[in-house]
């Protein structure tokens, strides 16, 4: 039979996908692995939201409103104007997870052959929604050295063509956990008004800061109310990846009503999805006290048992749940997949993503990885000493 | 404040969507509102998927698989095998909706810039979605008169060009209501075939074909296996469109493993709808043989009232649940504007799509609207009275 060729778009392959052949091999031998490699929380959902669920009365499941239930969206905008972020129901579009409001907004903010720059190491689907829009990533890097820090503005002003229409920031970041400081969010405020471009902010970490700093939306900057889209998501606030539930957020009504032809397109966000996310707005303050009491001990352990390695620099990280750990080693990619398929420390491995993913560029980050703390701390510690031991019987190979 | 011009691609404006504010001015007078414009179903989810739904026991939300729950794939595969159609549940996977399939489908089979052909009237989201892949759309113009039948196969070869990818069909088709016979798919087979391009099947209203017709797939097209695409969904078979549950079918490996990358982006489909979806597949045979029924009666009392009105001319639909109108008017989109705006019956009026919106080359359908028949007979029967009423008096304006 002949072989239609695929005429398909490159979509990039996910730098944790790679490794999952070789995670099968080690289960296959019977060996516990650690996954220090992913971000879905290990915390339980509120009890208010699973509750709502399982009371519902709907008898035909019907389409919402493409924006969401009006409902929905009146609650969020009081809630995040208790957070101190001003916005209101208008300037928010319901979406189906976080992954769809970023979609959203690289379609209402470019078209097909514009550019976005991204501070890399970033969250790697970015490439995907990028390449499914057909917009080209201009990566401007940040290095373990300034501990991920904003790269000077000098930096992102070198890359800005006349294709340039927005830059993207995720903060507090996947994957280096570092929570942009006020001076750094105005200074990208300041350039994307010089230049015109959008400031699309990825904010799903938000709740997720330690060490008292407080993380700064740019929706609070003020003359960038057009310039600035907020990106948000129910997944990791509320433990609630599987609901599929965020929202796009912007002042800037061209963009707004962009944004919801896309969402008229597509229909509506998940109804049983927006009932959980909407009760779950009434979730008590002492869950999120415990749930960042939380990570903020498996950082501080995670992070003092790293360096303790000898050869291993991490960057601490401020927020989110992830921090990127530079280990002596040539390359993760090899080392990861050795973990999983030659190694065991009485039984157990562990699985890390391979940072170099992470990094548009090619060949920057070879020797880094991203560890996310979703475990007990435990097993945090655990999996330390497993890393330490691996590293002295690679390097000793 | 200077306003930062929007920089987004130019998404089509659903054709429904511009008379809103017409039905919201219709409503403050208090008319009451015949809804023949909308494709949301009257018809009653199944209980056994409500019911799954109270009785789950989810106690993290998780992310599922992108691919969707293993165990829904394996039962949806046996439940396409008992209808006829040979899938396997590797060669499925589950999308947030069949509108994300078809993004997915058309991004796993074109770059952007690339062009696919699709019968003309369509499913106008088709546009929006084409658009946000940056992807042309070529259009082929089906006649009322031949009763929206497949357009001749010249036709199609005339629009064909090194960019070509693919051909979109909808069957049974919204919003003409056609059912392709199996002669008909078996040219749109031997043409793809021909020119090595992938035949995309909209099918999500397989179920839906009236007068013993049977619905022929095109996955059951022997030697097109490559290039088939099939696109499904449960929002209108289980009358569940709130779910957001659908699924991209194809037998070709390398489709699949692109749209696969799609579904790794994105993360996972809607976990809650995934279990009512799963579960719905245990719905009786005699909850679809009454809703069959119910909307073969509502096609046939709505049809036979129509061809009483005089100068209207109607396609009659031998699947799905819509139809197309010709009427005796310069222009539907005024019509249409006019019914909600400064008519009314007794209090009562009517609001239709005008099926302009439905064609992409310009000035094609001006005097036909698009019906849905997701109304109890009686309001259809009052509905197309109205309309009647309605037609005098406007063309004696
Ligand atoms: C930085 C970042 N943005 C967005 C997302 C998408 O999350 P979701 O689509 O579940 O809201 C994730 C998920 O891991 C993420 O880490
Ligand atoms: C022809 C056609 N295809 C696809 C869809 C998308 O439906 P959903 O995303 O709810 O599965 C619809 C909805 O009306 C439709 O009419």
């Amino acid at each position: 039979m002949p072989q239609v060729s695929n005429k398909g778009r490159q979509m990039p392959e996910s730098p944790i996908r790679k490794l999952v052949p070789y995670a099968e091999i080690a289960k296959k031998k019977g060996h516990k692995v650690y996954h220090l490699n992913i971000g879905q929380p290990d915390i339980k959902t509120p009890k208010v939201a699973l509750e709502a669920i399982k009371n519902n009365t709907i008898k035909i499941l019907e389409y919402s409103h493409s924006a969401g239930f009006e409902s929905y969206r009146t609650k969020l905008a009081v809630s995040y104007k208790n957070h101190g972020v001003n916005v209101n129901p208008e300037d928010i579009i319901i979406t189906t997870g976080g992954s769809e409001a970023l979609l959203f907004a690289l379609g209402s903010t470019m078209d097909a052959g514009d550019e976005i720059i991204i501070p890399e190491p970033f969250y790697a689907n970015y490439n995907g929604f990028s390449v499914a829009s057909g917009v080209t990533v201009v990566p401007v890097i940040s290095t373990i050295d300034e501990g991920f820090a904003l790269p000077p503005i000098t930096d992102f002003e070198k890359l800005i063509t006349s294709k340039t229409k927005a830059i993207l920031i995720c903060n507090p970041g996947n994957p280096t956990g570092y929570l942009y400081t006020q001076e750094e969010i105005q200074q990208l405020a300041d350039l994307v008004k010089k230049h015109d471009l959008f400031l699309i902010a990825d904010e799903v970490y938000r709740e997720f800061t330690y060490d008292g700093d407080k993380h700064y939306s740019v929706m609070n900057v003020p003359g960038i109310e057009q310039n600035a889209i907020m990106i948000d998501s129910v997944s990791k606030r509320y433990s609630m990846c599987g609901a599929r539930i965020g929202c796009i957020v912007s002042k800037n009504k061209e963009v707004m009503a962009t944004a919801m032809k896309f969402a008229q397109a597509r229909l509506s966000p998940p109804t049983f999805a927006q009932i959980a996310s909407e009760a779950a707005l009434d979730t008590p303050q002492s869950y999120f006290d415990e749930v960042i009491s939380e990570y903020r001990g498996r950082r501080d352990i995670l992070i003092s048992e790293l360096n303790k390695i000898e050869g291993v620099k991490v960057a601490s990280p401020k927020g989110a749940f992830y921090c990127i750990a530079k280990l002596p080693i040539d390359n993760a990619d090899k080392f990861a997949q050795w973990l999983l398929e030659s190694y065991d420390l009485n039984g157990e491995t562990v699985m890390v993503a391979p940072a170099a993913g992470f990094y548009s560029t090619p060949n920057v980050g070879l020797d880094e990885i991203r560890i996310a703390y979703v475990l007990k701390k435990e097993d945090l510690v655990r999996s330390v000493e497993i890393l330490a031991d691996a590293l002295k019987q690679y390097n000793s190979k």
